[in-house]
């Protein structure tokens, strides 16, 4: 059963105190494809401009995934984005965002991508987020990411996407933002509250953690000695995550399945840092990715030994 | 064995989203014994003033702390220290601070403190940890934590106390700034080479990892509905973990040993962190501490399943 994503296709200039890079492919249905496609079938559904090439098409279809609702508006420029990102790579400042195609962006789903199982509403206007979880009324896991600038500008229509998916995938800042609670089990359960059964809370460096009813799951990062750019991480974790459970057509959406498709997305996002862009997941091996959700397992486990304590 | 810990005794006046409180019992050593005193016999060095009463003593010996080498200096003050902290209680701002006694603080340790088989060195001056370290020349693990004031101030001394003990309990940004290296597997393997074996990195509100000879281990925070006042966390970690390698005279400090004793850490954190100053800790319940190390076990681990990934 395939999953789909609706985002945003783009190009991304990048600067890092480790290097920069112009017109990279990424965008936020890129790197979740490219994670995605390791579990199973994915279409993507997004917009280009004329400057989208052959190349890109190509990275974008890496194990197999299906681009015929990548919509190529002619005459139109694909979304570009130029960030910068500061000394520890916690900070990020936007250099410059030019929209193109993507300003009037209406997704069109094909019977195809419709039929989806498992879908992943990556970052978009909410109203968009909408009108493709009502496209896809059948699907059985919605997941959706959001961004503070829909928090302050959209919040409404924000919250009613969010009634309406499986699951929520956020920053743990925008978590707090968007419910105004700054301890994250009760800005959790405020989300829980709308409809989402699950909200993943992405911390960057210091991992995720799941919530799910009265539930709860934290992963670490997967430790790197070398980060050399954090773009696209989030997607690609998602990309994981969600593509675990598509992977799992017949179990229900357990708590349980959850903390192992987070561990799948962890040990994607870790790669994806490793490299520029899209660079490190296309040529990502399969039995690369499993090895680090075993090495995720092992730096994780403790057994306690339990010892009496003193009165 | 006796476990010495050697650092500030305190007065604490503290302002939180959710309250304030005057003149409260604090103070690095105190928070430590507190914890600690649950593995085993804890020996307190520090220095207090005149206005350092028999309640705050009262609770410096629960669970039978001792206090022979808690020094009152006549005419002195115990050290004051005043701070606010921030809507999501993870910014603090230092309102005042006033040294009083500890100006002149010159740890003398007395036979039964220097016997110690466990040592820590709480966040003071790096020359007085130096000291202590040396007059306890036969303990079998010492730790030590600082701050970013030191760092500053006396980096050379700082890292010479640093190369004298065996583990390094930090706040990540701190471990960041001494090494000036923003990657924390770098920063640990930089520390690691001056000496101590283990390094742990404190993360507040995302937990702690424990960073040995290229093994890494990650526990995130206990997960908490309602946090009222974090001061003291880091040291109750700090008891929690050194307490635990002190009830275990016999078993060599491995990397497994550390990683059960962070979950003892954490769990006393946990309760620290739920009521101002040591409320909360100084009438805390083995059963209690026993409870939340079973709950850490359980929501950090997960099965992997493994699937088939595409290629």
């Amino acid at each position: 059963m395939p999953v789909t994503v609706v985002g945003s296709i783009a190009y991304d200039s990048v600067r890092t105190p480790f290097g920069a890079r112009e017109r990279m492919l990424g965008g936020a249905a890129t790197h979740f494809a490219l994670a995605a496609s390791f579990f199973d079938e994915v279409r993507v559904v997004g917009p280009v401009g004329d400057d989208f090439g052959d190349d890109a098409y190509a990275v974008l279809r890496t194990r197999g995934t299906v681009t015929d609702d990548v919509e190529h508006v002619p005459g139109g420029h694909t979304f570009f984005w130029a960030g910068e990102y500061g000394y520890d790579l916690n900070s990020r400042d936007t250099l410059e965002t030019r929209l193109g195609v993507f300003e009037a962006f209406e997704p069109k789903l094909s019977d195809g991508s419709r039929a989806a199982d498992v879908v992943f509403l990556a970052n978009i206007q909410p109203e968009l987020q909408r009108t493709v979880r009502e496209q896809c009324a059948d699907a059985r896991f919605v997941a959706l990411d959001s961004m503070n600038l829909w928090i302050d500008v959209a919040r409404e229509a924000l919250v009613s996407a969010i009634a309406s998916v499986d699951c929520v995938v956020l920053n743990d800042a925008e978590l707090r933002q968007l419910t105004g609670k700054p301890n994250l089990v009760q800005a959790a359960r405020e989300v829980r509250s709308w409809g989402p059964h699950a909200v993943v809370a992405k911390q960057g460096e210091y991992g995720a953690a799941l919530l799910t009813d009265d539930r709860f799951f934290a992963l670490p990062a997967y430790p790197l000695e070398t980060v050399v750019d954090p773009t696209g991480a989030g997607d690609t974790f998602a990309g994981g995550f969600v593509g675990y459970v598509a992977a799992h057509p017949t179990e229900p959406v357990t708590h349980e399945l959850l903390t192992r498709a987070m561990a799948y997305g962890t040990a994607l996002a870790s790669y994806n840092v490793e490299e520029f862009g899209t660079d490190r997941v296309a040529r990502l091996r399969a039995e690369e990715v499993t090895a680090r959700v075993a090495e995720l397992e092992r730096i994780t486990h403790f057994v306690d030994a339990p010892i009496e304590l003193r009165a």
